[in-house]
């Protein structure tokens, strides 16, 4: 439909880079398409953080679950979900008391998110490829003590930059029906059960038919692996959600 | 740098729109943008629903906060946070317990905001304008009923679309130095001073000298209208976040 559109749904993460580093102009164009992103009431509760220390990148590479990709890729942003800024914001003119409640979490996170997806988009249109990390919440709470990381700020996710040094295929994603409803929620059974199919074929071209599986038996492994330590983690920083 | 950077340097939030309705294509461009958007491990955990029964919209514009521009724009998304088809995934395969716990919770509210965002970016590539709706989180419990979400499905915010009938100012964002940070977290207390002035000429070009306020002053206003039932609502939800 335009260039935008297709370079949206061209997107595929990247995991091995090439030594090209990107350029000051580069991470410049990279956070200012990330502020520009939507904020709940211009709270713009988030904080990004590069990690260019080439030891404290090798230990946040372990803690992620030794993803070598996290201390070679040319840059490493940690996007955290942040109150802090906005508590003292507050703090300035009244006792209010500002807490990580529910609410609170939701929309630091989702600030994250938003400015996040910014900056993996622009990313991208610089012919940049990213991953999101999500192995930084493995080990949370190391992670936040070695970034130093004040109450009300928690990791959400991190994120590898760089020049792709591979072409993975294009993951499919789920049928239309799935994810999209109109006007009430549906279930659709049949579009999971196609979508099994469908990933069972992606997997096989992806691993030379070394992987037999589907989406479901995929969820089924995942939902073995849970990561439950984060309540504990959040409680800790400050984040009393419950 | 290029016009993809562009356009999402220049994203104003859009509030008044024109008549001119969203076409089916540039639906299916919007949603097969968001459905490409970067997943945790694929799980895809989000659903959107278009909302076009015209009583629902009303409804839905009341429970917002009484929000024109939701039952009058051309298109109304309402993004969701959805463990419930993940969940039923899993039961396929076994009988792992699936919670919707902190780190599901943040999983689901993360993938959701990211195809939200590749949406957004989608229709402004179009000449289309957003905004995003956190108002539809003042009464999530009716919002729910509304729109038959289950058990593990919460809406985290709406998102109206459609052609622009206004051209707002762009609201200016924090200095790079307040969100930025290298290898470690500091405070930048001199950047929220500097941005508490660009505030104050903002709202006064935006008003026309009406109103006269500051960022830090914004924010402590936001913090006494807290939005406190939401971990009520969630736990409601199937969400036991704590």
């Amino acid at each position: 439909m335009n260039d935008m559109i297709e370079l949206l749904q061209s997107h595929r993460s990247i995991r091995k880079f090439n030594s090209t580093p990107v350029t000051p102009e580069q991470l410049d164009a990279i956070l200012g398409s990330a502020q520009m992103a939507s904020t709940s009431s211009n709270m713009q509760a988030y904080s990004v953080i590069s990690v260019t220390d080439t030891t404290l990148r090798q230990q946040l590479a372990v803690l992620a679950g030794n993803q070598a990709y996290v201390s070679e890729c040319p840059l490493f942003l940690v996007w955290c979900a942040d109150l802090h800024r906005f508590a003292q914001a507050v703090r300035q003119h009244a006792d209010t008391p500002v807490t990580g409640n529910a609410e609170n979490f939701l929309v630091a996170t989702v600030d994250a998110a938003l400015a996040a997806q910014n900056a993996a988009v622009a990313a991208e249109s610089l012919g940049l490829g990213v991953v999101y990390i999500g192995g930084i919440r493995n080990n949370p709470a190391e992670v936040s003590q070695l970034l130093g990381l004040p109450q009300l700020v928690y990791p959400v996710f991190g994120m590898c930059i760089g020049m792709p040094d591979q072409e993975p295929l294009h993951r499919p994603r789920l049928p239309r029906k799935a994810v999209y409803h109109e006007n009430r929620y549906t279930e659709a059974r049949d579009a999971i059960e196609s979508y099994d199919e469908t990933v069972r074929d992606y997997m096989k071209e992806r691993t030379g038919s070394k992987v037999d599986t589907t989406w479901t038996k995929e969820m089924a492994a995942k939902a073995t692996r849970p990561r439950q330590h984060m309540k504990a983690f959040l409680r800790g920083q400050g984040f009393e959600i419950e």
